[in-house]
């Protein structure tokens, strides 16, 4: 039997942070025909609101540190509202998207990371996705909108890696579909140089990924994704791609990765 | 054919500023046999965001008005930490609640409130409720947890008073089920007397609600519930009771609304 279509969107930092960015990114996946799943994080709006209420970003080894008042700020931008308004300017697109996080009918039920050399605090790594749910919902026509926050089924909210979510929402729904993972930011793919954002890289193999990133060639934010990515793959994900808004539907200039 | 219950409950101000007594409302709510629809606003947390980020507060006659700033402050805490607090404390008590706002799923389609003598700003009335959408979470055995935001369906969220959106529902949800709407506070029922907590009306008429208002008998925010009350009554809802978290089950010294 043919597997259905499934893409898996996720939509990056800088394109949350510019409302125009946002609407023209949103009228692409408007779109696209057939079974869709939008995963995002909260762009610089929850740094903001953590400096105006006088949070203090607290950052070890380069990582950010959730400590609860951080994390209550992530909840409110990032399920509040980031997600509110993805969905009713998808809403006006006629698009019938349904806002979740991982909380919402145990979508994404996540452990606190265990305390090693760095205490990350209120982080959540990922022990289980809600497969039937996703399926119902994708059944009744809806357009699961995902936002960065999982649950531990204890009462606690934890803040999780979006790029995380959306390769393991990707694997998790490979048994059913065959599924697109789009990482979708301000490029329209991975660059060689940031001085020149039209000369993309047109794949990634799994094997260049060690050089890539000791060479330096790979922006920090990029390594997340090109690691999930090729976990995707690993994981049954029939395709993984690094994108831009412009070429959400053509991936020209877009960088696909590869495990070879 | 005899309709399925379903009981629609609405949780208040106070209630939701203390985490000890909205824990003790939850657990009431998870010991419910059968359908559960719960509706929140956001308690004191919206005001206090507002005052800590400088927002002020615009008072006519003693109404909020909604600008875009305090919209945004009322999207975050009601749909963001508010809702997904209650969503994770139900899953916690293994009640598979989900959270949503009136755009998930175009829940609740309402327009910008009309300006007449006063502009309210981002204010939304309600023109039209998703049952069928309600109807399947419910089927899923879902708890849907709603929080008192809407939509235009033209991309703009709204604020909605939450008593009036539970109102709205109990009304909608009536043609297919028999209908309990329960506005829970921090006291059993209405009362006579501040000052005698224990002292409660077990039935208020409807031809005395005026009579009730004039005299000043009743404090300024039980007002809403008991004309939604009222509303809900007449439009097809079997029972509207105004009662606390002791009294959720059994109903003791909690006061029954009657159109007579």
């Amino acid at each position: 039997m043919v597997k259905r279509q499934l893409e898996i969107i996720k939509i990056g930092g800088k394109l949350i942070n510019d409302n125009e960015h946002m609407h023209l990114f949103l009228e692409q996946v408007a779109a696209i025909q057939g079974d869709v799943i939008i995963v995002h994080g909260g762009g610089r709006k929850a740094t903001e609101l953590s400096a105006l209420l006088g949070i203090p970003t607290q950052m070890i080894d380069g990582r950010r540190i959730t400590d609860m008042e951080t994390l209550e700020v992530a909840v409110m931008v990032y399920a509040g509202i980031i997600n509110k308004q993805i969905v009713a300017f998808l809403q006006r697109l006629g698009v019938d998207a349904i806002g979740l996080s991982g909380a919402d009918g145990n979508l994404i039920q996540a452990h606190k990371r265990e305390v090693q050399s760095i205490d990350y605090g209120y982080v959540g790594d990922i022990d289980y996705i809600n497969e039937e749910l996703i399926q119902r919902l994708l059944d009744m026509g809806l357009v699961p909108t995902v936002c960065a926050i999982s649950h531990d089924r204890d009462g606690q909210l934890l803040n999780t890696n979006a790029d995380t979510i959306a390769a393991q929402l990707a694997i998790t729904m490979s048994t059913r579909y065959q599924v697109s993972l789009k990482f979708c930011f301000e490029y329209p793919g991975v660059l060689y140089d940031i001085s020149q954002p039209q000369h993309t890289m047109s794949t990634i193999q799994e094997t260049e990924l060690q050089d890539l990133q000791s060479s330096g060639a790979i922006h920090t934010g990029m390594l997340p994704k090109l690691v999930n990515g090729m976990r995707a793959l690993h994981g049954g994900v029939s395709q993984v791609t690094i994108c831009g808004i412009d070429n959400l539907h053509t991936l020209v200039g877009a960088t696909q990765l590869s495990i070879g």
